[in-house]
């Protein structure tokens, strides 16, 4: 990892990902959350690896080419965590 | 179960469910999907587990209430994939 991991997101070993589960109220507002988060892909390439429920979403950042995370994932992960948050 | 389990899925006994994996040619395909799976949710009252990449999704349907999935889910599993067909 070039960069720190971003609080809530966890560094999994095997294969080498961000992850992190982000919890919500309701399926409107993890339906919100999954929207910007496809407008997030959109703007930066990158495409996480999503499960959801109806009141969680789990985000797996894989790193490019078969490479481990790097600072693009680390960004992306600050930046969905700041999606995530209400308001 | 009370009903035969639909073409392409697959009974899975722990927890009991019902297993899909789509697979789309492109994001723009998976997104489709993932749209007018949410409306079939938002019509049946039934929201599975999913997980989705750029070319896939994975449903697991469990039953209400703890119970295994039944008809509802059986009936549900089949307008998904029907969902998922070109065109």
């Amino acid at each position: 990892m070039t960069a720190s991991v971003p609080e809530g997101w966890r560094e999994v070993p095997t294969p080498p990902s961000l992850f992190r589960r982000f919890q919500f109220d309701s399926y409107r507002d993890t339906r919100a959350f999954l929207e910007r988060l496809a407008g997030l892909s959109q703007e930066t390439g990158l495409y996480p690896d999503l499960g959801f429920g109806t009141t969680h979403v789990n985000v797996t950042l894989y790193g490019q080419a078969g490479q481990a995370p790097g600072a693009d994932e680390v960004d992306f992960a600050s930046r969905a965590s700041a999606l995530a948050m209400p308001g």
